[in-house]
């Protein structure tokens, strides 16, 4: 992963259009371009993701980037909903939390040094050419590196955690946070936002928990799809395998510019076990009967690619002609009920401006409390069409739009309007939030 | 913040038992050097924290350390809380996230250098002494920075807010994300969980809006405390003004080795803004028809301070006789419900093992199902008295244990134990999940 291009190309090499003969090849490709295009510039749009091309960029490459409130919305709940499928799936995972640096864990990596004291190195004027070469070198070499994944905390944690299950295999450990993967070049680092899952097993079994836990995944990363089948797994090829590893699956995402990956698994044996009890087997058994190592499997994630993927599978590019005969392009995010990350949206009609606000602070409150994220879109004083306001909605895959007019002051009644069906019903204001409610659980059950 | 003392000694010099002849005084220290090693060797006992010297010592500087599942669930509850309270409280409050590292924030802090960069580089023959040192120098000046704080990307977020805001003033940016603090000396890096709300309001209210947080977040603290007193906020006097703020408050935690800040909240006027765009104030400028330059008022927490400061609040040592008139040692961490990492603990009874082991498995879907967080007690097969059992259940703060008998498969009776009460009451199995959800929901509300 090259981060040279950041801020330069908005596109890999890969989706530019193909500027050959080739025409049918050439339209796919400009086609995948204008998807991208669009999809990122939504994004920005709405709230997803922080204005800035090379922001864009990271986002598109699958790292952690400056994050608007839905993306952080969005995230959170896909990180919530990875917790719970893997740590209450089973109730043999763990849960853990490490840190992301450490002074052990040497070899490669990011190094992190502090300001102050190179700083202090440089200003020692006795200090120069070969000597301050020396300085400098050490400096580097016996500084604190940053954790390119989630892994070895988690087998850091493998003693305590086995005395916690009385020594009983399997169990697992689970774990999310920033990983930090220093990209050549420039110099510039880049983030992500990991899943980690290390699962601990006996050796005989490790081969079937990795395709026990790649199907889990599979289907949890397909359960939010609006196209699943864009969702695939496949097998590491043996030549491709990584160094301890026996065998290897990968979870993809058909992105508009390739197939890329979202999750990987591995049979990792017991060698790197091994290595961070260097070598004392007698820590390491379980109560199995037998004196064998634990064999590992590791699955982790990248949560930062995992909401572009949904956003990328959930924007739907429709076409129809309004009353007047005109060619409209409406764009709706069909995000997942659970992932959305604004489920209501409340908004004024006509009406004495203060009282509808006074209502729809009232009731924006009442969804809060319900733990249900609603946007203030009263507060945009801004004159709009409601054509608009369905427009930008959807484009922000909000759920539903409740608006507010001088009717529901008389009778209680509002208009609620599904992203989904773009069908508007009338409800009184004393159900809306248990509606809403509802409809999330029972999409969260399916 | 000294990091040489990690690993060294437990406690700083202030809480260790004075050696002179002032015995008051002395009894104290020696006091509160017991709470501390009874609450550390507990937290790592009982799964909050990893084992470890080095480990427990993090933790009560108040550093990110190594979480046990217990510590993660604790951490991760307080953060959702937070959220919600700082969030959900206010319609003009939104999430944002940003990179922990930057090339464009230069200055201090704690610089991140790619190994495979710096190797390249010392790997180079020709290159010695006076050039060598000249290349690692521009590579440490060069580096991306890792953030010491959550405040500068708030401030970078916010023309894009405005935007979204219809540059109407005030409205809140909130962050949550590890901040890393590099301590002189040792080369260690200090990694802390932090939370921020950057406030953005007009210059002539921030000294009222610093009151009005200040209050907040006072009121937020003590919510969940067992003794509330223990946490109390106090004006930062003048001479300890930091740079660019006009005024400031603390949120303090009174540790047995004494007070400590759990958030802090400044009025930092302007300038930092000014300074994020370069003095550009046409961007700056809201729609209350001055030309004024917003004001900024940030308030930032340390979350894993927070939760020793929860767990230190919360841990009650009773003393008392037996039916056989032995001096009893009971701990009790009777966390808030709300923050309680585990509700539940199932266990079984005498009977057959197998039958209620499946219904523990049922049960403990159940509650995994409802999102309440359940300890699968039932797993330790170790023989343990039900005395032993409850004490090791009020050591991890757990709310409820259920015992499942040879009862629960003939009429589905259960024994349920309140921490708080030690009471036990009979309850039927299909009672037993609303029972919890009731107790905690209503713990939320009040």
């Amino acid at each position: 992963m090259l981060a040279q291009g950041v801020g330069r190309c908005l596109l890999p090499p890969c989706s530019r259009p193909a500027r050959s003969s080739r025409g049918l090849c050439s339209a796919a490709a400009a086609d995948a371009v204008d998807r991208v295009r669009a999809l990122l510039q939504l994004c920005a749009d709405r709230h997803y993701i922080c204005p800035g091309e090379s922001n864009a960029e990271m986002f598109r490459r699958g790292w952690s980037c400056g994050y608007g409130p839905l993306g952080v919305e969005l995230r959170r709940n896909l990180l919530q909903q990875w917790w719970h499928s893997v740590s209450g799936s089973r109730a043999r995972v763990f849960a853990v939390d490490t840190l992301s640096s450490s002074v052990e864990r040497g070899a490669g990596g990011a190094r992190v040094v502090g300001s102050e004291l190179f700083q202090r190195i440089l200003g020692q004027p006795e200090l120069s050419g070969e000597r301050l070469a020396q300085e400098l070198k050490r400096l580097l070499l016996s500084a604190p590196s940053l954790r390119p994944s989630l892994l070895q905390g988690a087998l850091e944690q493998f003693v305590p955690s086995l005395e916690m299950v009385n020594k009983k295999l399997p169990f697992g450990l689970a774990e999310a946070g920033l990983c930090f993967q220093p990209s050549d070049g420039s110099g510039c680092l880049a983030e992500v936002t990991q899943t980690s899952l290390v699962w601990f097993c006996s050796p005989r079994t490790s081969s079937q928990w990795l395709d026990h836990w790649a199907r889990h995944r599979l289907k949890w990363w397909r359960k939010f799809a609006l196209s699943p089948s864009d969702f695939s797994s496949v097998e590491v090829p043996e030549h491709e395998l990584e160094e301890n590893t026996s065998r290897g699956m990968k979870i993809l995402y058909n992105f508009p510019w390739g197939l890329e990956s979202l999750e990987t698994l591995w049979c990792r044996g017991d060698a790197e076990l091994l290595q961070a009890y260097k070598g004392v087997r007698s820590k390491l058994q379980s109560r199995d009967g037998r004196k064998s190592i634990p064999h590992v499997v590791s699955v982790s994630g990248n949560m930062d690619r995992g909401v572009i993927a949904f956003l990328s599978n959930s924007l739907q590019q429709l076409r129809r002609e309004d009353s007047k005969k005109r060619l409209q392009h409406r764009k709706v995010l069909k995000i997942h009920p659970v992932l959305a990350p604004v489920k209501v949206a409340l908004d004024t009609g006509k009406g004495a401006t203060m009282e509808l606000r006074q209502v729809c602070e009232g009731l924006l409150q009442e969804f809060l409390e319900a733990r249900i994220s609603a946007w203030p879109g009263y507060l945009d004083t801004l004159p709009t069409s409601l054509e608009h306001l369905n427009a930008k909605y959807d484009e922000m895959g909000v759920l539903f739009t409740v608006v507010i007019g001088e009717n529901t002051l008389e009778s209680g009644l509002l208009q609620v309007r599904s992203r989904d069906t773009t069908i508007k019903e009338t409800m009184h204001i004393s159900e809306i939030r248990n509606f809403v409610f509802k409809y999330i659980s029972a999409a969260e059950k399916f």
